[in-house]
């Protein structure tokens, strides 16, 4: 159902390197040699081939056309003399040269023996690896111009062979990455490529060069294809200010993903255009700072020979950090490049070795098991990974029997429910009479756990109601009343709002919970349904809170923009999230008033307390029913921001819950399916630096007719001196006086219950022994939904 | 011919407190008190009135009804658990002020004593005082909700008596920013209302309470609105970390800024929200830091009597950064409400006094009397300030007779283009023949000035060749041929890239310029006509260089929105500057590479030295005329990055040249009307912190049909430990290898010849001895006119 590009199903691709093509003769059955490697490599179980499109004489002719070398030219006037370069390259050389140069930008055009295959049937299965010495984010801007013709020339002639994919040079050079992205953007107004930008997850140049691992920086052009070094201008000066600092490996990782964040944002997110993400390098053990590459298009990953390690028995394992990573991306179902298989680089396995274990690496992984599992959300929301869907308006639609049948097969859902219910019943005074009403029947699923409780409580002065609004369902419930429940049950037709009861009862069952707790108008039905509701009685729910944590995700936006409607990013979306990255982390921030990383926004009570109400029984106005919240996020690495992400957790007896918060779900409501959370679009992605601190403002609004949500971030930057530094230990609770985030402190009795383990114990730091921190705005989303026309719940 | 609604005529309004309209009687021919007032006002020379629409009363009432009294709530909850108000509220008092206050937001009702008029006369030039006492930003969410429905409630009622402004109480609380401002964006549904947030410049707690400048913060109610406060959350900890450090007003009028900035950006520009800047804080010396003002929509100045003192004989007058402030104000023809006239604050004068000194002070306004003069740039531009129009593309459009006769006004382009070729034939060896050439002679005014330079130069032996491919203009050509010049002009129709000359020129004199420079293709054009320039010849102009600078326009972001065009975001326009505000600044900043507030791009010479040229004596391709830029700006105070601006020096010959860049143009053609500068817009503003930097990126790309520009911008902030701090004296150069901005070092021809003052002096500092600076990127905006069908000028 979503028409992305870059999540295929996962393969495993080999890459062919210029000089196995210029050693290899044809023979055999094979007429070219591109024939030959390629049934080669498919006959040892490749499903695709990586290969360089042009050959050692097309360097030559080119570099011989439009460089100068390098020594002709003092490296200052070269760099910072505009236009130097090319009058340089005039006045140092033949101008014969110079004609040559012009004629091949007048008419770009390969000779046979630049080209290393020429027919459809060599390129088929194959991805292109364009010229990796083209510097297309060069100093000089005659180079960058030259490189940009030869780089259309050579897709051109791609394209001419069918090939759909192209992988293109590493950026090189952070203070040209905008002419890189550019010409990128350039390049894809060619409809019928796919562009892979190559990117090392980290500058190399990094690593020890006499480290074993850390690969040759000179690598000679026959060889496999180097890991491009990327040159980030502003590295040496990376945030290294507060507490806590990146380590060096991680912020030269926040530097290439940088980089390629202003590529695809020149590139206005095109789809066409995906990630190469280069391995070679060593992953730091931190998974953190590697989680945002889950938010991005990473369709090809680049795994040399020389990543793996030998095990004990010699095979070739990857380390641990890499494994993991590998294990995680395998949702992504990326495109797997292994190279200098055959290079015997490890003593035992062979060739084979390489590919068996990454398929190994797929096959142990949480998410692909998760998936295969019966019973798991994982499974159950197969298809729809990052999949929109308006929400349910149930208040306004009487849903499809589909509808009700799919959100029935929830196995945790209803139990919860019979033990919240049946917890209720043993508590309620042994000699009183209990009326019991379930208000928005269905189907009937609440009623018949209704019933199964009354029976395990054995108390038999319980005396069940059920009242639904949907006509359809209505006849539903008279047939299970019939062949089922008989006399156990009394139907009552009608909305909970309005319907005339018999009498009032004690014990209220409803289940009319969204995503994001309130978001189907729950706190404005049970308004309705609280008139039938003795003054001691009780609500099974007795209260749910909403929830949001900033979030980022390439996909997600692109398939919010791609929705044919003016208001697509005005209104939120339940998705289940796949390709997605929290942006936020635990902790204080700069400001010491960050929150969790997941944040509480507001809470609605049942019944509620002192309500004004008038001569039917209900509040004169929605205006109790309003909220707000203002939170605040630390953001530990930088990120862009698409949206936020929102759930719900709600206490239905006791310390008997249901949520699908990410840090809660799995104690409270394991394997509950009935609900994937919200997601609030931005219109406009926010760009958030690392270290950072993102405060962000929701509202639920409320007019007589509707009730509707408006969102809102603002983006800022901290900064301390660094002298002043904050120990990271000394954890002492903030002074309340400081607590602007509500779930800090806020007593729940979900986690009374139950141990929720380290996320937890909130990192909080004493305040007034800390110098003041210096907070600077440095950006803001626009406002969405703004009320009015895109008001999205009818009352 | 631009449709905002903010720069009507200016005007001057004052301002009828609550007090006044308890105290007044109705009497003689005014049947009410608002009539008796309004009378007088008028009568006093004021046009208009502002005034409150509700009385104590209400307040009363409002107050009783959604107000708990705060000492019956300990201060530490009522900030800071949420819906503790709500509840404590609830608790605290009788269920029947509750009940009130559901009737009240069930139905919004003003009683005849709440209201100070009723009648649409008495609503006649009057500007609605909203109540100011209504906290839209309070901490405690259910009286933000109260105060909005009594907002609301409010200018419908204005709505009603037709009142077309209404000013806003100021906001007060920077943590709940965005929840006014939700508000204010809700209230602009209304169509018929424009809504001024009225906003103190800054903060006037930051004075010291003692001083007699600082007002009163416990204004009582009844008496002239107070100014009000804006309490800023982060004011201590405002940007103070490198040098130069803004001082504490500075920082504090950033802020204030930065609050509107956030209103506005959530009502998305909406052009009926205006600002009522109030000016009762004594201005700081530095106009840096008040310039901001000049791009956003100021509608209303609020100039309160106590602002002003009095001059040596005792009659009231502004201090003198206020005087320029107001001044400077003019252009945009604000209203200026005045208060406290009557209250006899200065000994002489009397209540008249204030109003004349603000008519003095607009009648001796640099901006109102230059538009007064004939010949200024500011006098020819009446009616097109910021009004966007496309650039001329006259290689592709004949240009019609009343466009040339606009631009043969120009007294100076003319003179200046005399003198050169005056100078040329001067400098030309005596003995030789000289043939000079017209290339694009239009209507011929550039030969006629050839003709009188020729004469002057007493030159016998000089030809004059006339080239024009428009065939209308080129009737004209013939016409004056016939009447003025006979046979010392030879006239040649036909484009000057491909027509046949009968012999080679020594000067080619041609005004293909655009406001960039090239951007009407003279290099193209001009490369064509060197064809048949001598190898010695010379051109005029004989180079031109195209600059930038970082621009802030609300109104400029909203006309180029309003173009019912896709690509209107997309296109730069011709626009006399009047709204905008350069927000780059000199300096190094903290990179040590920012160059000048206005940076050079490129260059184009004429003739170019060792070219490759074809057969025909053309160049084969037009890569030689693509250039790039990558400019990096110091921004010294917070701003919203909504285009760039550029501007164009040209070299006509030796010392002689024309310039619209804004700090030479009076220097080298002051005067001259023929260029408004051009303005690259962004889809989307870009907000910029204070003491950040900005990497500019700018391409001009061409093919074999087509040039056009694609630009892009970066943000990034600084940050320097402290204790590092560099001081701002030690003056050193630059090494030369990390100048990355052209405009330092480059001699100009023009520079040499005329003495630029201090503007030219760049401030540079020695690097080496800098601790590493921090860059963090916090932003980038859209690329845009990405090539392919949104080029725009065809070859």
């Amino acid at each position: 159902m979503s028409t992305s590009s870059w999540s295929p199903s996962a393969s495993i691709s080999t890459l062919i390197t210029t000089s196995a093509l210029t050693k290899t003769k044809p023979s055999g059955s094979h007429e070219t040699v591109a024939l030959k490697l390629i049934a080669e490599a498919q006959s040892k179980g490749y499903e695709r081939i990586c290969m360089p499109l042009t050959t050692e004489a097309w360097r030559k002719r080119w570099t011989e056309m439009c460089l100068v070398p390098y020594d002709d030219v003092s490296s200052e006037t070269k760099t910072f003399k505009r236009e130097s370069r090319r009058e340089s390259r005039l006045v140092l050389r033949d101008l014969s040269v110079e004609s040559k140069a012009e004629a091949w930008r007048e008419n770009p055009c390969f000779e046979r023996d630049e080209v290393t295959i020429t027919r459809l049937d060599e390129a088929e299965n194959v991805t292109a690896i364009i010229s990796e010495w083209l510097e297309l984010d060069a100093e000089d801007d005659g180079i960058r111009y030259d490189a940009e013709i030869a780089l259309q020339q050579e897709l051109a002639y791609a394209s001419y062979l069918n090939i759909q994919t192209a992988i293109l040079p590493a950026p090189r050079n952070r203070h040209h990455v905008a002419s890189y992205a550019r010409t990128v953007r350039a390049c894809l107004q060619n409809p019928f490529l796919s562009l892979a930008v190559r990117l090392p997850v980290y500058d190399t140049a990094v690593l020890d060069p006499s480290s074993p691992l850390s690969p040759s920086s000179s690598a000679s052009l026959s060889s496999a294809p180097s890991t491009p070094r990327l040159v980030v201008s502003n590295i040496a000066n990376v945030p290294n200010r507060t507490s806590p600092s990146p380590g060096p490996l991680e912020a030269h990782i926040d530097a290439a993903w940088e980089t390629w964040d202003l590529i695809r944002s020149i590139c206005d997110y095109n789809i066409r255009l995906t990630l190469a993400l280069d391995l070679t390098p060593p992953l730091p053990n931190s998974p953190g700072v590697l989680s945002k590459w889950a938010a991005e298009a990473v369709r090809y990953i680049f795994l040399p020979a020389s990543t793996f390690i030998a095990n004990a028995k010699g095979y070739p394992v990857l380390p641990k950090p890499t494994q993991n990573f590998i294990r995680d991306s395998m949702t992504h179902r990326p495109n797997i490049v292994i190279s200098g298989a055959s290079s015997g680089l490890h003593v035992r396995g062979g060739e084979d070795a390489y590919l068996q274990y990454v398929k190994h690496l797929e096959r142990t992984s949480t998410v692909v098991q998760a998936a295969g599992t019966v019973g798991t959300v994982e499974y159950f929301a197969q298809g729809y990974q990052d999949y929109l869907q308006a929400p349910l308006q149930p208040l306004m639609d009487n849903l499809q029997s589909i509808t009700y049948q799919t959100f029935e097969q929830d196995p945790v859902k209803y139990r919860n429910y019979e033990e919240a219910i049946h917890k209720a019943l043993l508590e309620w005074p042994q000699q009183d009479k209990i009326i019991l009403c379930v208000a928005g029947a269905g189907r009937g699923p609440l009623v018949a756990r209704s019933l199964s409780a009354v029976e395990r409580s054995k108390r038999d002065n319980v005396h069940v109601y059920a009242i639904e609004k949907n006509p359809n369902a209505f006849v539903t419930l008279q047939n299970r009343q019939r062949s089922e429940w008989k006399d156990r049950v009394r139907l009552l037709f009608g909305d909970m709002r309005v319907i005339q009861m018999p009498e009032k009862v004690d014990i209220l069952v409803s289940e009319l919970l969204g995503s994001f707790g309130d978001n189907e108008l729950s706190p404005e039905c049970l308004d309705g349904a609280m008139r039938f509701l003795k003054p001691q009685g009780i609500s099974i729910p007795s209260s749910y809170t909403a929830h949001l944590a900033p979030l980022s995700s390439s996909k997600l936006y692109n398939e919010a923009r791609a929705v044919k409607d003016e208001k697509s990013l005005e209104t939120p979306y339940v998705v289940m999230f796949q390709a997605v990255n929290l942006l936020s982390g635990d902790g204080p921030g700069l400001s010491g008033l960050c929150g969790s990383q997941v944040q509480e926004c507001w809470e609605f009570e049942h019944p509620r307390k002192n309500s004004v109400l008038d001569a039917r029984g209900l509040p004169p106005t929605n205006s109790h029913n309003a909220r707000s919240a203002n939170l605040r996020f630390y953001i530990p690495h930088a990120g862009v921001l698409h949206g936020l992400a929102g759930y719900f957790e709600a206490v239905l007896y006791g310390n008997i819950g249901l949520s699908i918060h990410p840090h809660r779900k799995d104690q409270v409501s394991k394997d509950m399916l009935s609900w994937f959370p919200l997601f609030f679009p931005f219109k406009e992605p926010l760009y958030l630096p690392g270290n950072s601190e993102l405060q962000v403002s929701i509202w639920r609004l409320t007019n007589e007719r509707q009730v509707w949500y408006e969102w809102h971030a603002e983006s800022f930057l901290g900064s301390l001196p660094s002298a002043a530094r904050v120990p990271s230990s000394g954890v002492q609770p903030l002074p309340s006086s400081l607590i602007s985030s509500p779930t800090m402190g806020v007593p729940s009795p979900l986690i009374d219950a139950i141990d929720l383990g380290p996320r937890s114990s909130v990192i909080m730091r004493d305040i007034p022994d800390r110098p003041a921190a210096t907070l600077v705005k440095i950006g803001h989303t626009s406002l969405h939904n703004a009320g009015g026309r895109s008001s999205w719940i009818g009352l």
